[in-house]
This record gives structure tokens, C-alpha cells and sequence, in this order.
């Protein structure tokens, strides 16, 4: 089969393979893109500075580094100095809660997160409650990952200061109608929090039309390297330093600020902010041309998150009978690249939070398997997919004693 | 006069400006080394994996990764499972005093901190302080910033869980006689961490000669990327993490590493743990020569710090009757680079804690200047500084009415 698509990048990191590479792991990494790279390499040399150094090559560092604030700000509709460059999206996620219920604990001492959030998200959520009294509800959602609006009225209390719930799940797709949520407690005067990780760069986002006090994204996404992040805060709202050190970042997060990698960031967010609205039919298109084909090929394979609420190019499923690690492990003998579901928890080989929550049997969820296509992806390539994944679950099935228990009661 | 010593980085920031560059602000910034750049190049591109996947270009990421780390640790000689990265040295101190204090808050809330801190740390322990029902000892340093073993032996107390004092310091240039310090707290168990931002990398530093238990470190003084650092913690110490998330860093510090950066600060490592011990006796060299020539041609000046325990390259001095940034300012237009102290706090404009707590009056502090020498620095530029630095401070002074008034009364 020809492959015409994969980027440069890919191709040459599988070089010394002659088998085809389908990169479908957009959400857990990236090559950097070229433009990118371009853009950021001056600063790795002849513009040095320290952005708080007072002489001229500092100050020409921090004027580059609010260009590039503005790029991340247009992005998302914010206003330039409504963004706090970060290290990751997590620590984006870190800064927001953990920084966002501080500054608000005079007023109350509970945060709302829902239950398929990120582990930045969780955990920060459990620092709060372990460490500094606060209570937190871990927030259900339906069986397709989203949030009832009824549900999050009944769980907001009168000493509610915070509440977390991500725009798009990395693991299931789904992006969460977040409008009325957003809405309810807005009313009430309490902090919104959305991770956006998994939507900013891949669906347009306007921080304004959402309505949201406080948005994280991460670079990776964007084409832009590792080690970047940022965060949204609206207007003048107050956050507890969760780095402290100097006056970077207007007090709110110290540390000598990356320079080459905000650069980057910056033409990653301008890029992003030309593409991305036109790119999503065609990655639709392809998400579902995958959808149907492993549906069809694959007996007991159910697909998991929102069918029509969800990231384009994303597509999600719990296989019977088999780990998904052990498929990862076939398919990436096939030149084949996907996930089992968040990248950072995938080595903990624990049943994951997210397809529990949506009510995915701990058996069916060990056979998590999730595709991202990126704009590099051709039809070709979804073909050799199915092509490639129907004899690869058959042949773990076949190692299987339970799956061969079920075959022979026939209750398949 | 002729300037043959600028690395052609640092020439071409200056590219459009015919005058001569002597760059003598190390500690703020540097050009990342060729050498660094390179080895980092790959890792944006066709080693983009994310260290957490489970596939081979993950693994294989995951395995350079710990090649740095062992870059890392064999600079400071500490063992590989030993040393976190992060993004910041500013990062690395807020895990060691908060992470390392709520570790161990079951024993005591007392934390001590030595005056002379960097932010990172000073603002650290205040959060302890401020959130955490911490108690927090300044404590105060002698007139060239050292800290008498019998005053931390007085400060200590059975809930003390852990003292912070820097190694050495970038605003004086003051090393630290850790030694007798280590020795009193490891008796009674409790952890000592210090910040060695300012001499990993420019002194040779052994984890395990200093027997201390947490120690700081920073890219950039390698000329290692922004947006890097490590956190060295002894054996299998606990820390609470401060940036929480998924499995990354052992569980210690979520977020998808940064795997340029971290490539980079690992090769930096390397070069630094053959080249440092031989570059110490020119760079004191150096700076005692701009020190003889300071005090000899402009009147009024105070060297600052110890004279004999102090960072290589390292002259820092307070001037009446002028303000630093102004001389700061006249200088750079002569292609003379300087500090006024931590660059974390020159715009905040405020008289430096670090001068105030060695006891120099808080109008002299105000004309403080920092020079810090790289190793492309050679005696020409040292005499080129002596010659401009006279007739500039003459300048501000003349504009000063309380040394104009000083002058009058013959008190100089």
C-alpha cells in the first residue's frame, strides 16, 4: 500500500523501517512544525536575554515575549494580558485550581471537579482536600461523559469557590457542552475552570463566548514543543502563585521564563488560529470512515464517548477479550502508532478513571484502544488500519481463556 | 580597542551596533551552546515520541531521557534514580521547600530559611507560612552573607523539619560554608536543602561530599535551554508534589517532560563536569583584576560579599550617589552588560533584601552592581570596563544633589 502522508518528521523517526507509518497518537505527542522550530532557533542564540534583565537585550526578549502572548491570547479571543505562560498543560491545570480556590478560600472552602478530568486535575483537587481543608465533589457524568446540568446544581454549595470540568477527554472524545454549567455558576458568582487541552487546537475556542474565568492549554497540540503551556484568566482575577519565585509572569508565576519555547508557542497559536477552523470536516470525515470500518470488522467492539459531541479525529473503543497494550504493542510492529487512552497514565496499567466513570465494565476496559488522526492522515492510511487491526484482535483473542470460555458458551 | 573574545552569539545579538560587546551578566542569561543545541535538534523532530507511551518511539524517548538524567547526575555525583527534572531552578526550590516540608509535616512545622534566598525560596517558605499553618525562621547572615553555625543551632527546634540555604549567592557571590550546617541538621534529622543555581556549573559541587539532602540546579548557567532544571533529592527521600499529574518523574512532577530541553541539560551537564574544575583559576583571576581596577578609579565603591569564599567571575560592589539600573543603563551603551542583582527582581525596583540582610544601608544598596564572567571574557574587556565604568559613574554622580551635597560638605 502507497503512503503519501506522513510528514517528514514521522517518517524519519521509523527510517530504518521499511514498514508504513499511520501516526494516529496525535494527543500524546507531535513533532514540532518546521515553522515553528524557525521561529524559536534565534532565541537559543543571538537573542538570549533574560526577559527581567533591564539593558536592551532584555527588554527586546520580554517585547518578543509578549508577541508571542498576543498570538496565544488571539487564539482563544483573550486579551494579551490575560495569559500566564506555563511549563505543560498540567501545570496550566495545577495553577488554575490549586491557584484559583486559594485565592478564593476566604469565601469558601469546596472545589467541584468532574470525575473524568485529567490527573492534573484530580490530583490538584486532592492537594486542596488533603492539605489545605477544602471538600471536593467528584462530579458523575452519563454514560457518554457528560456533565447533566441538574447534576452539577445539586452538588453547589454555598462555600463552592471552584469548579473544574474539561472542555474535550482525550480518552473518549466527548466535548462537553459547557454553556449552561459555565452559565449556572457564573450566576452564583463561583470560578469555571475548563481543561481545553484536548479542544484548543483542534476546535475553535473563544474564551469569551464560553465565558469562562479560567482556560488551559498546552502547546504539544499545536505543533509546538514540549515544555509549554498556558493559562486564561480572566480579567484581573486573583491566583495563589503555585511557582513561586520573581516577578515573571506579573508575579503569578516565577522562574526565568522559557523564551524559545513561548516563541514557539506564540507562531504555533497564529498558525493554529489560520488552520484549524477549516480542518475539521475532512478529520471528521476520517474519524468516521475508521468508526465504521472497525465496527464492522471487529466483532464486540463498542465505541465509547459522545457519538456527535467529540474532538474531530478522534475516535474511541473498548475491544472484548483482549489488553489494549498488548494490541498497541502488534499495531506498532504494523507501523501502526495509537493509545490506550491518557498517555500519562498508560504505563500505571490501572483500569482508567475516565471509561470507569462512563460505566465501561473494568474487563471491557482493559481493551481501551483510541485513535487521533492529524491533518496529515490520508484514506489510505484508515484503511490499512482495519486492514491491520481485525488479524491483530483475532490473534489476541485467541490467547485469551475467558474470551475462548464465551465463544464456546456462545454467548458472543 | 580590540575585542577578540565574544562568542559569535553573543556578537550577533549586537550585530547592528559597532561597538564592542563584553557580556558580564552571566547569571542572568547565556546563549545555549552549540553543542546543547544540537544534541537537542533531533528531539523536535523525528524524536518527538511522549516518554509515557508504550510504543518504541516512546520507549526510546523514555531511555534518552534517563540518559540525561544520568548526565545530570553524574555532574553533582549523585546516582540516576536521584534527580527530578523540572522547568526552572525557580521550580526545582519550590518542590524542595514546599514538597519537602509537607512530607514530612507529621514530625513538625517549622522550616528555616537563610535571609539571602532566592525568591523561589523566600516565597516558598511564606506560602508554608501563609496556607500551611508553617512556622518560618529567617535567618540572618553576617556582613559578607555567611551563616554562623551557632546561630542555626540556636534557631533550630524539635518541630523543625527542614532549613533551605542557598549554596551560593548570584547578588554577592557569597559561597556557602555548608559543611558545619549539613552536619548539625543530619544529626537531628532534619532534611537540608540547598540552592545551587549559582554554582552548579561554575564550582565543582558532589551531592554526596556535601552530604546534603536537596539541591537546586539550572540550566541556563550550563548553557543549558531556559525552561530547564533539576531537583537533586537524596535515596528515596519523599516529596509531596507540587505540580501534580500523571506517572511522569516517578509520580513526583506530572506534566509531559521536556524532552529537548531535558536532552540538552543533560549534554550541558556533561560538558560542564569536564571543563568546570579547569575554568576557576582564570575566571578569579579576571575578577580580581576588574575588583583592583574598580577600587582603584572609582571613588566610594564597597566590594560586596566574602572576598576569598565567593563564585568565580563573580565582583559585585555598591557605588554612592548613584542609582545601579541608570549605570546599568550608561553602560550597556557601551556594550557593557551588568546587573543590579537578581534579575528575577531588578524591575521590581525595591532595595535587595540580600544587601539589606549583610547590612549595607539602604541608599547604598540602591547602587548596587553585579559583574559575572563567562569564560570567553579575556583582560582586555576587564580594562575596557575599568575605563568606561569611571567616567559613567562620574556622570550620575554629578547629577546626584545628596552627592553634590556630600561632596560640599567634604564628608567623601
Amino acid at each position: 500500500m502507497k503512503q503519501k502522508t506522513s510528514t517528514s518528521c514521522i517518517s524519519a523517526s521509523i527510517k530504518e523501517s521499511p514498514r508504513p507509518l499511520v501516526y494516529l497518537d496525535q494527543a500524546a505527542a507531535r513533532p514540532v512544525r518546521p515553522e515553528v522550530l524557525q521561529a524559536m532557533l534565534p532565541y537559543f542564540g543571538e537573542r538570549f536575554g533574560n526577559p527581567s534583565a533591564v539593558y536592551d537585550l532584555g527588554t527586546r526578549a520580554k517585547e518578543d515575549l509578549d508577541a508571542a502572548r498576543g498570538q496565544v491570547a488571539g487564539l482563544i479571543n483573550a486579551g494579551v494580558e490575560e495569559i500566564i505562560f506555563t511549563s505543560s498543560g498540567a501545570e496550566a491545570n495545577n495553577l488554575a485550581v490549586k491557584g484559583g480556590a486559594l485565592a478564593q478560600r476566604h469565601k469558601g472552602r469546596h472545589v467541584i471537579v468532574s470525575a473524568i478530568e485529567h490527573h492534573s486535575v484530580l490530583n490538584s483537587a486532592r492537594f486542596l482536600e488533603r492539605f489545605l481543608d477544602f471538600e471536593v465533589t467528584f462530579l458523575p457524568v452519563d454514560g457518554q461523559g457528560l456533565v447533566e446540568p441538574e447534576r452539577l446544581k445539586r452538588a453547589l454549595r454555598p462555600e463552592t469557590v471552584l469548579v473544574s470540568i474539561m472542555h474535550g477527554n482525550n480518552e473518549i472524545g466527548t466535548i462537553q457542552d459547557l454553556a449552561p454549567l459555565i452559565a449556572m455558576c457564573r450566576e452564583q458568582g463561583i470560578l469555571f475552570h475548563t481543561d481545553a487541552v484536548a479542544t484548543v487546537g483542534s476546535v475553535p475556542v473563544d474564551v469569551k463566548e464560553l465565558g469562562v474565568d479560567l482556560l488551559s492549554l498546552s502547546g504539544p497540540p499545536l505543533g509546538a514543543p514540549k515544555g509549554t503551556g498556558a493559562l486564561y484568566f480572566r480579567g484581573k482575577l486573583r491566583l495563589v502563585p503555585q511557582i513561586h519565585g520573581g516577578i515573571q509572569e506579573d508575579g503569578r508565576r516565577g522562574g526565568t521564563e522559557n523564551v524559545p519555547g513561548i516563541i514557539g508557542l506564540g507562531r504555533a497559536a497564529a498558525l493554529a488560529r489560520e488552520e484549524v477552523p477549516a480542518r475539521g470536516p475532512e478529520l471528521h470525515r476520517l474519524r468516521d470512515l475508521l468508526k465504521a470500518g472497525i465496527l464492522e470488522v471487529v466483532p464486540l467492539a463498542t465505541f465509547t464517548g459522545h457519538p456527535e459531541k467529540r474532538l474531530p479525529g478522534h475516535a474511541s473503543f473498548c475491544l472484548e477479550g483482549l489488553e489494549g497494550e498488548a494490541l498497541l504493542f502488534l499495531l506498532s510492529r504494523e507501523g501502526i502508532y495509537a493509545s490506550t487512552g491518557s498517555s500519562c497514565a498508560s504505563k500505571a496499567l490501572k483500569t482508567s478513571p475516565v471509561l470507569v466513570a462512563i460505566g465501561v465494565p473494568p474487563a471491557l476496559a482493559q481493551g481501551s484502544i483510541v485513535f487521533t488522526l492529524g491533518p496529515e492522515i490520508r484514506e489510505d492510511d484508515i484503511y490499512y488500519v482495519i486492514k491491520k487491526l481485525a488479524p491483530a484482535v483475532e490473534r489476541l483473542r485467541s490467547f485469551s481463556p475467558v474470551w475462548r470460555l464465551r465463544m464456546a458458551g456462545g454467548q458472543g
